[in-house]
């Protein structure tokens, strides 16, 4: 029986992507440092996608996207509702196509987000969350200008982007000796993980999928756990919210499911920790959802296995007013 | 005439450390934002060495200088005189080789740097600022155990290290389709500076070498001005005081009276604006006196000629008040 063939994403689809990518999406480092190795127990690897273009690896899903398009519907641009990472990769991968790109954004979204997407050479779509329809305001410009929507998880193509990721970290790993080990991903919809857990499946088996979420709101590990998705009680209340989703994907669950292992979830406490070693440790900076998978490597090392452990720094858009609170309270 | 001949360090003594460098030091990323490029006028290409091992490109010349001894002298062990970066730098190095490291420091050091220096496996040898010598204690030190001394920028072996980064940034600049720019560096004594420019030369003459100082400790734009070497009339009152030196070295100042264009000097507050920019756009973090050349590229345009522009973040180890302070008052 070959489950993988279940699977809408493929490894040739990845690959693909990559070549695509070379050259506009960043091979970003893998970081590591002895002080923390020490806090872990093992040796702590780290992918720092918050150095990617636009501060998180959403830029490389909106490539693949993007990039793969046919010329002509490309050049009628595309749409995306979002009001954080996933609208500023999709901007930016647009504008460097030159082409146009409609984000779909709910008019209290932080002024910030707005102007910086407006800066990428967006245009951006204001709804009212209490009394308009998102979904039919984007389906009529989409049909109306032909636009191409980019979903931010649950697209075979926006999966293949991100697990480009996953090949450059198997192309890492063994630069760096490291043949068997756990690969924590910061974990929202799952396209990220997902993405990574069949990048690594083909091209360095001895590295483990896990997912981190944050506590409370750890419906991947609980799906994991069940075998079938499980929601989210809630989608707001964790300092994490750029990775809280409502449940699992329909495309990517399967994946996560055939791949992963038991799934991790760390405390908003925790994770701001993390932020706190990642600057003094690593000098990069990380957004709360960024850091819950080096969250889970420094402060669960006990439901880890093996000599090393390798984590994603997913993204590093964080207000200012929350990377001081984090440094107030955990920085050295 | 040649010029070059005169100086004691060549490009191959430059690309010999490389290859000593492969594999052991990270070959940083060049990043770039457009909201950078906004404020610039020009677009931006930022070297990230505070990504580099210890947090700054001070490791380059130790692990140069470690890795070159023959192995009965190596085994020894090495010594230096520092409380900052280029302890860490040795320190790191000399673990790495499994030698001995001795670092001198003044007994009023910061006690996170003492005990960053000994958690990387180095002795720390604590001296009275007031009465005693600190050059006698490590003479003495030296000599009864046969170390080596590393002194941190006026040796060709350090220099030839730190040039290792004009190299990277020679070929990522190429890579970048960027080959007419200013390459602005942070400088204190000038070992970065210096090793820059003759990589450099050597790889991408069109790329021509500036410097960037604290205002008021300005002494090698003075000295680039005077033609000869002028001293600082202090050594604090800067936040930028990991990157003041008396004056610059000379081994240093020829190659950089050779090769470099006029100094650039900024502000603290610049410094500290910069480091929020890089915090904000590229997710790493500056220490102030590594973001003196990323603020003289972004409030110095008018002193900068062509349509790009390179620099150097040459360090990330600042304390956690001192970021706190920049992103409050600079951050977004």
């Amino acid at each position: 029986m070959n489950t993988a063939a279940q699977t809408p994403v493929t490894i040739d689809m990845i690959r693909a992507a990559a070549k695509r990518l070379d050259r506009h999406a960043r091979r970003t480092p893998l970081l590591s440092s002895p002080f923390l190795d020490e806090i872990a127990g093992r040796r702590v690897w780290v992918k720092a996608e918050c150095l990617q273009h636009t501060g998180s690896f959403k830029f490389r899903g909106a490539w693949a996207v993007v990039s793969g398009l046919d010329p002509a519907t490309r050049a009628k641009g595309v749409i995306a509702f979002s009001s954080g990472n996933h609208a500023q990769g999709v901007a930016m991968a647009a504008r460097q196509h030159q082409v146009p790109a409609v984000i779909i954004m709910p008019r209290d979204a932080p002024r910030l987000k707005i102007e910086n997407t407006r800066a990428l050479g967006a245009e951006v779509v204001l709804y009212d969350r209490a009394t308009e329809d998102r979904d039919a305001i984007g389906a009529a410009m989409a049909a109306e200008r032909g636009l191409t929507l980019i979903k931010p998880y649950d697209d075979p193509r926006v999966i293949a982007g991100q697990g480009t990721t996953g090949l450059e970290i198997a192309a890492q790993a063994a630069s760096a000796g490291v043949t068997q080990a756990d690969v924590i991903v910061c974990c929202g919809g799952g396209g990220l993980s997902g993405g990574i857990g069949l990048a690594l499946e083909a091209e360095a088996p001895g590295l483990r999928l896990r997912t981190a979420e944050p506590q409370g709101f750890d419906d991947v590990a609980r799906s994991l756990r069940s075998g079938r998705i499980e929601r989210n009680a809630a989608l707001t209340g964790s300092i994490c919210d750029a990775i809280i989703t409502p449940q699992p994907g329909d495309i990517t669950f399967p994946i996560l499911k055939r791949l992963a292992g038991p799934g991790l979830a760390v405390s908003d406490d925790e994770a701001l920790e993390a932020m706190a070693q990642a600057f003094t440790r690593l000098k990069v900076v990380a957004e709360p959802g960024g850091a819950v998978a080096l969250a889970a490597a420094l402060y669960r090392a006990d439901q880890i296995e093996g000599t090393d452990v390798i984590v994603t720094i997913s993204g590093g858009n964080v207000d200012a007013d929350v990377f001081i609170d984090a440094l107030r309270r955990f920085g050295a």
